[in-house]
């Protein structure tokens, strides 16, 4: 079914650059983001038993520690090498975490990562407060360095992301979702965290404040990027990889940028298709292979996976104006990691 | 059916001294009130339109103000006059209504102060992503005066109200929730954040620290007498008064004082009652008169005011350490607004 000697739309090849490892690109900040790991674990701790208990349950679900590792590499960029980045790099984490599990009441999502959802195994409730907690211990490890230049770019990253979650509610299942809207959505509520965690180095010293700027223009064009190879793995991974069912994201109601470019080129009856899970929020008179092979034949699986490509680019790009060094040619090689990760 | 020669349960007395009035304990502040009033309005200000929309709903519902009129009095005391403590009565204000946002969600609430709850108007999903909006914002706003110790008062402040909010819902609907458990609660909801109301203008002049103790003291023994009187308007008040139908904290499986007081007193029929409402989670099989008929016979509003009023005696024993003038007698007028507010 692939057309123009394309390859395949749901399985987009590796670039052909040699993509690097993680060990390659984290390696410098192993330690540190070993010591983030213990701080962010450590501050789950409560005399609240569901606190410790919840707390031990988020922990014990990992991730990607994504956001920390890029602000320690950022630090060791400009030569930092304090506990302060280490609690920042914390601090992401936990408001990361913060936003998935308040998301996840939002979407009445029951899995992430292959394990029940903390709303599912305790219910709405203890979940809205468990957030608060997360969003308030997260200010409250910040403000121990003394810092308030850091405190504002966190606040603003926040209110950023969850204006960024609420326009995306507003547009939830909405089948006319424009492509400059989606990339509105992304920028605020993925792309602002991101930037937040690679600028707060720059902002820890006064001195280095002219790097601001483009240390936060990589971490909102690889958070761009980042978000848009996630929405892809909704079309391209294996269930068994993601945690998560295949197409979750349309069964929600989440229009994302392959299914956002295609509606425009198809007919009725194609939209029709999409529009019935769209009500139904589910696939209950639509089977998700129907969705895959319209994706399929139009190919917008590459047209994304080429614009986070862009993104990419547009990251490294932004490390011009930065000191070269180990680090540095780690942050180079990051977005390709971005890139190629399969879940 | 009132026993002893007791005044009835359900319309305890006012006071015998001369209950101050509103004007004549804020009229000090009134200038900074409505200077806070204004700030809070601005800040729920937003260019995303949900925000901006619902914002302008939460302020338009209004409320008593009590905790910036309560830092604004102490600000005074310790003779500040400044903005800043316009901008920390605005935050306590704002954090103040994000906690009760996403209250309204956990105890599915449909009215407050008359109107319907931002839940009930605009559905859940937008409802956590305000709140969490509100509660950045605070932080945000707090953070322009550049206190650290401020932003550590407040977030110990809301730490410890979410852990009490947590709590109180893990024992939620529990007929053996004991009067230890119920001030254990209290303490942590309701009275932190008047603790941290009242103290953090001790915290803005740093040579004024040693006033920090007896200010918490008093902000936390005047919350707790303020939820005391709080959930003794669910049995005294009237629905027109309280903009919520009376018993409301019974039907949504909270066991206040003058219940958990008369729990151990009476026979299993008694009892029997009490355990229907909670488990139907509403009056289907009792009548809410049948509640009122026990705690009437048993004066157990009576004894949970009289507790009320222990409270206001310690909030007033605090101010000893604090120095006179005008804002230090309004101070000890507060505690008998508080024991005779009627909604």
């Amino acid at each position: 079914m692939t057309v123009d000697h394309k390859p395949s739309a749901l399985a987009y090849p590796s670039k052909n650059a040699p993509v690097p490892s993680a060990t390659q690109y984290l390696g410098l900040v192993a330690d540190k983001l070993a010591q983030t790991e213990e701080l962010f674990r450590r501050n789950l701790e409560s005399d609240v038993p569901f606190i410790q208990r919840s707390g031990e349950y988020i922990f014990a679900g990992g991730g990607k520690r994504i956001r920390p590792a890029m602000l320690l590499l950022c630090a060791r960029l400009l030569g930092r090498d304090s506990d302060e980045e280490v609690t920042y790099g914390a601090v992401v984490e936990l408001i990361h975490n913060a936003t998935l599990i308040h998301d996840d009441i939002i979407d009445h999502s029951t899995l992430r990562r292959g394990r029940e959802t903390v709303n599912q195994r305790w219910g709405n409730g203890l979940t809205v407060l468990l957030g608060d907690w997360l969003y308030t211990t997260s200010m409250r490890m910040a403000i121990e360095h003394g810092n308030i230049e850091v405190i504002r770019v966190l606040c603003d990253g926040v209110l950023r992301m969850t204006e960024g979650e609420l326009l995306a509610l507003q547009r939830l299942a909405k089948i006319d979702l424009s492509v400059d809207e989606y990339l509105e959505i992304t920028q605020r509520k993925t792309a602002q965290l991101f930037a937040a965690a690679c600028s707060i180095p720059a902002v820890m010293q006064p001195q280095r404040k002219e790097l601001f700027e483009p240390l936060s223009r990589y971490g909102r064009s690889l958070g761009i990027c980042f978000q848009l190879v996630d929405d892809l793995l909704d079309f391209t991974g294996r269930e068994s990889e993601l945690g998560k069912p295949v197409l979750s994201d349309l069964k929600e109601g989440r229009l994302t940028l392959p299914l956002i470019l295609l509606l425009p080129r198809v007919d009725a009856d194609a939209r029709a298709l999409i529009q019935q899970v769209l009500d139904d929020r589910g696939f209950d008179r639509v089977a998700p292979e129907q969705i895959l092979e319209l994706v399929e034949a139009q190919g917008t699986v590459d047209e994304a996976y080429a614009l986070a490509v862009e993104y990419a680019d547009q990251a490294r790009q932004a490390l011009d104006a930065l000191p070269g060094g180990d680090a540095r040619e780690a942050l180079e090689f990051a977005p390709d990691f971005v890139l190629d990760r399969r879940s």
